[in-house]
C-alpha cells in the first residue's frame, strides 16, 4: 500500500508516519521510485503499536525507539526475554550499581531471583524513598504484602508469553509490560473502593 | 520561619515557593508585615507532599493542586475516604459516563461494589482497549487474575488508612495513591524476572 493508504488505514497522518520514519520507530517500505514506497501489513501493525507505546504507555519518542529495535533485533544476553524487555524500557538503561538497600533486603527477604544490574532495583529504592518523602512510610510488612500479591500478577504476565517465536514472545512481553501497567492501575483504584465500602 | 529557612529546610528555591503559593499548592503563611509571612512545620510537610507528587507522582501542577484542595477541604458527599482522594486525583473528574462495557462486565463477574460514575472504570475501559489496539488481548481469565491480585494491593491500601482522623487518612489515601503505583509497578518487574528465572 502506499503511505496515503496506511495512514488512512492506521488513522495516523501522512506528516506524522514521515515524523515515525525519519526517527526510526517505524520500518522503511519498499522503494517503487525515487520518491515513494510501498508499505504491507507489517507497517500498519507497528504504527498501531507506536501509538499504543506514545499514547497509552506515555513513553517518550526516545523510549519507544528502544522498544522497536529491542523488537526489531532482540538483544543478546543471559536475560530473560522479560528481563531484555524491562532494560530496554527502563529509562536509565542498565542498572548503576547504586546501593539500594531497602530494595535489596526486600528481595533477599523474599528470597526472589533477581540480577544485581536490574534497572527495576533502583526503581523500587527509588519510589520507596519517594513515598517516605510523602510522608508515607512502608513497613516492610506491608511491602512483603505488596511484593506477594505483583508476583501474581507476574505469574499471569508470563504465562502469557508465547512460546512458538522469540519475536512474538519479545513482542508480547514489551507490550505487556507498558500496556498492563494502566490496567493494573484502574484494577487498584477499583479494587480499593470494593475493599472500602464493604468496610463502612 | 521565614521563607528563606522554609526554602534552606525543604530544599526548594524560594522562588518556586512563591510559585506554589501563587498556585494555591502551598497555603500561605501568617503575615509578619506587608511584605513577609512567617512558616511553620505545616507548611514544610506540605512542600514535602507537593515535591513528592510532581517529581516521583509524575502530576501536574492542575493535579496537584486537586490534591491539595482535597486536604485542604475533604468534599463531602457519599464516597469513601478512598473514593474522595481518587476522584480528586482523577485526570477526568467524575466519571463520563461513557459507557465501558468491558469493565462493567469484569466488574459484576467479579461482584465488586463500584460507583457507577467512578473514573476508574473508564480508565480500566480505556486501558483494556489500548491493550489490544498494540496487540494485546486480555482474556477474561487474565483480566480477573490481575483483578484478584489488585484486590489484595487494596487490602494493604486499607488495612493501613488511619482511623484516628478523617484529615491523617485522607492524606494517607492521596499520597498512597499516588506514590505507592510506582512501587507496585517496580514490583512487577522484579517478580517477572524471579517468575521467569525459575522457568528456564
Amino acid at each position: 500500500m502506499r503511505i496515503s493508504e496506511l495512514s488512512a488505514r492506521s488513522g495516523v497522518s501522512v506528516a506524522t508516519l514521515k515524523y515515525y520514519l525519519r526517527e526510526g520507530l517505524l520500518h522503511a517500505g519498499v522503494a517503487t521510485s525515487a520518491t515513494s514506497a510501498t508499505y504491507d501489513d507489517t507497517h500498519l501493525e507497528r504504527v498501531r503499536l507506536i501509538r499504543a507505546l506514545l499514547e497509552s504507555g506515555g513513553l517518550t519518542i526516545a523510549a519507544a525507539r528502544k522498544v522497536t529495535d529491542a523488537l526489531d533485533a532482540p538483544p543478546p544476553g543471559r536475560h530473560s526475554l522479560l528481563g531484555v524487555a524491562q532494560y530496554a524500557l527502563s529509562e536509565g538503561g542498565t542498572g548503576s550499581g547504586t546501593p539500594a538497600p531497602a530494595a535489596d533486603a526486600l528481595l533477599e527477604a523474599l528470597g526472589w531471583r533477581v540480577d544485581p544490574c536490574a534497572p527495576a532495583r533502583q526503581e523500587l529504592e527509588s519510589a520507596i524513598a519517594a513515598a517516605s518523602a510523602g510522608g508515607l512510610d512502608l513497613t516492610r510488612r506491608d511491602l512483603s504484602a505488596y511484593a506477594r500479591a505483583m508476583r501474581r500478577v507476574a505469574e499471569v504476565d508470563v504465562r502469557g508469553v508465547p512460546r512458538d517465536s522469540p519475536a512474538a514472545a519479545l513482542r508480547h512481553v514489551v507490550v505487556g509490560t507498558v500496556l498492563v501497567d494502566p490496567v493494573l492501575i484502574a484494577l487498584r483504584r477499583l479494587a480499593q473502593e470494593d475493599v472500602s465500602s464493604r468496610q463502612e
